[in-house]
């Protein structure tokens, strides 16, 4: 059976790879006629990862074979970071009338990747009502609930029958970004309700849509962070959310594809910044613009860490009397490192995916210490046992046990406190996961070992 | 105006805050009439996080205030790992009533959590048709889109006009996990097309539903990870995916709502594991199962540790004689480890978002290879240049200065080579982000350092 399914995969690709070479074929050739009907039967997500493939010349071939809605369709389906360079390159008329053709909300990411001089041009020449619509959402700040919305919502009145609705939306469909929910205003464009089309086809003909709809509305104001959007389309299982002013003035809607993009976004953004990467490193940056997102956090950590050597620095007579104590050095930093980092990941994760909101932060600060003295004590007496096993040094193994237990305890507890300090500052917690909790950590750990060292010498010469 | 929008965010979580209260108090004073209108005008999810801040003797008063589907849409919006006492505090029967209202791919979730004994029992007493459906669902492996999906789709037949398949629809409405995709099925149940709501809409109504529907079916096989499945649907931008075995028969539908939770699973777990946590902490675990998750990693990490500590004990000649080398190991360790950890969470980012698929890996790795010998030259150049304002000292400047380098040159290579190599031999390079980067990494500072140092030993005494 699955012998099978393997080989039905492989036919799979061995058909889709087909279809590839003659897209490309066609192309080749430069016969319109032909490259067209095979490459619009390309899904549009696959017709861009072809686009992106092509040289820039068989790029400028396929802007000429293509209207500025096919292109635009395409254009949806790159990733953000990579296409400008494409809209350089087309022709300024070309590449207006595709910005116009796109979903507002993509459109603005765009532009607002281009300097203001380019974006004036482009707002010039382009479509006169998409560009109002353009404008109105270029001035929402990034990561809010403004700055992913779209304006292509369907609107019904609430004295319409369901028929009424049905014919109105039939109209609406094509140009709207979703027809799966329909909002209901109210003569000054307040929102005061809300019907799926699932409630639509379920009702009588002749219903009255104010009968049927939700007035429970839950709704974003437009300045929500699109983190917290996600957590409710996430836990409201809703297909668009709408988003208000402070009036409750409808502006626009959020859809679950763009949730979809925001997760992954927010998901690689926490990720780096545990790895201490300022900025999401992507796969076809160069070397350069690679390294200058990484050298700031290694240029921190390099002062760090020399505060921390001239930290032990204080304690050189006593490891020049004890030159073995060195050795343990990274081993007793590590250790409170990863546990502190174990804490804060658990922290960062649990205030991203708001699963604190209703279990108190400080029974997690209570909890995250008592898990601490379990893993620091077992760990403790793991290596003393083990340091005597080895070196048959009874002392040292207390020791280092003893700094290992300690440091486990206060990096634990450090780990779970900064992030909860620092979102109660509005800072984002994801930030800590850096510099910050390493430093604290490895001072922690070389005061601990040193201090103790020194402080009970007597038994280690 | 932001003052504005703040006091109607108040204005509406007070609003909430004293409906809540209201729920609370009906349901104190145990009247059935006044507790189920306001209760039930909660949405399901504010329903759930009701229910579980409740006592369990409260708890008890609501499942006899619930009929078992109002209690299955509370169930639902529980997150899994929580929901198996509330079925083992209810009445068999009344569970497994409840367990038949809950969409079967919900009930096979958490029937996968119970014991063999108690899954017989609860599928013995429950209605034959939901236990048929669950049967089927049951036997698939966890993290496969056969695990996540529902069998509660639409289908329609090629011959039926647009009316009799919307005739059709609004009596499938109320049992279907979604409606806006309609799959068309032949006489063998082989899946032949999708139609989307949004195309019948915008149909004529006598129009034939072989006339609409795309062929160009994107289907998932049954076996395949769900990781890739969420990369399908953000990608490709829909709303549910058909699930078919190798014959192309469809078992059943995958909607988007089941992805948002396997995204945040996903990019949970990658970054526990990153953290070095074995398994997802959830902030309501006690602190011994979170001991538990945490220890494993920490005692592998103390005994690599103690290999490292050995390796430096093979220099103990050296660090007798300058044991001003020893404050520095902590630093070299500590930068060597980040920039692997870098690294690594690239590259790890870079599989699990797919974005690797139509870039060369190799190209990654010799972009990794600069980078690493760009942030390598830097921070090595910086630290040479402090020590010897710092200590005077050139050599010992230049010999850090050089290990640095070095380290980071080597670590930056690793970091991204080894989870390449681990997901080429189909093991989850999310696992590489622990133990073995930092053992490696460790290793390999020290083996430069104090071979460097041993070397041009004339040079620092």
């Amino acid at each position: 059976m699955i012998e099978s399914h393997v080989k039905y995969e492989e036919q799979y690709e061995e058909k889709y790879k087909e279809h590839w070479d003659k897209v490309l074929a066609t192309l080749n050739e430069g016969d319109v006629d032909k490259f067209r009907p095979v490459y619009l039967e390309l899904h549009p997500h696959d017709q861009a990862v072809f686009f992106i493939e092509q040289s820039e010349e068989n790029r400028l071939h396929i802007y000429s074979f293509l209207s500025p809605d096919e292109i635009a369709e395409v254009m949806i389906n790159i990733e953000l970071e990579d296409i400008q360079p494409y809209f350089t390159e087309m022709d300024p008329r070309y590449a207006s009338m595709v910005l116009g053709e796109m979903p507002a909300d993509d459109a603005v990411d765009i532009l607002n990747q281009m300097d203001k001089e380019q974006v004036v041009s482009f707002l010039t020449i382009m479509d006169k009502e998409a560009a109002e619509e353009i404008k109105q959402l270029l001035h929402y700040e990034e990561k809010t609930a403004g700055s992913i919305m779209t304006t292509e919502y369907v609107a019904i009145l609430k004295s319409q029958t369901v028929t009424q609705a049905m014919q109105h939306l039939k109209k609406e469909a094509p140009e709207a970004e979703t027809i799966y929910y329909l909002y209901v205003l109210d003569d000054d464009k307040r929102l005061v309700g809300v019907a799926s089309l699932r409630d639509l086809i379920v009702a009588d003909d002749d219903t009255l849509i104010g009968d049927i709809i939700s007035e429970k509305i839950v709704a974003v104001s437009v300045a929500k962070d699109q983190e917290e959007v996600a957590q409710m389309i996430r836990n409201y299982d809703f297909l668009a959310l709408p988003v208000v002013d402070f009036q409750n003035h409808l502006l626009g809607i959020i859809t679950v594809d763009d949730i979809l993009d925001v997760m992954e976004e927010e998901a690689s953004d926490d990720y780096s910044k545990l790895a201490g990467i300022t900025e999401t490193d992507r796969p076809n940056d160069n070397a350069f613009s690679a390294a200058k997102k990484r050298l700031p956090w290694l240029i921190i950590l390099l002062f760090m860490g020399m505060f921390t050597a001239s930290l032990i620095g204080q304690f050189e007579a006593t490891l020049d009397q004890v030159a073995i104590l060195a050795i343990f050095i990274p081993l007793i930093a590590g250790m409170a490192g990863n546990s502190g980092t174990q804490a804060l990941a658990v922290a960062v994760r649990g205030l991203a995916t708001g699963d604190y909101e209703h279990i108190g932060k400080t029974k997690l600060i209570l909890r995250e210490a008592a898990t601490g003295i379990i893993t620091g004590t077992t760990c403790g007496i793991v290596i003393a046992v083990v340091i005597f096993l080895w070196k048959g040094d009874l002392y040292l193994g207390l020791l280092v046990g003893a700094s290992i237990m300690g440091s486990l305890i206060v990096a634990t507890i450090a780990g779970s406190l900064v992030p909860i300090i620092m979102d109660r500052f509005k800072i984002d917690p994801a930030i800590a996961s850096g510099p910050f909790i390493t430093t604290i950590n490895d001072i922690i750990s070389v005061l601990i070992y040193f201090g103790l060292a020194t402080t009970f010498m007597g038994y280690l010469v």
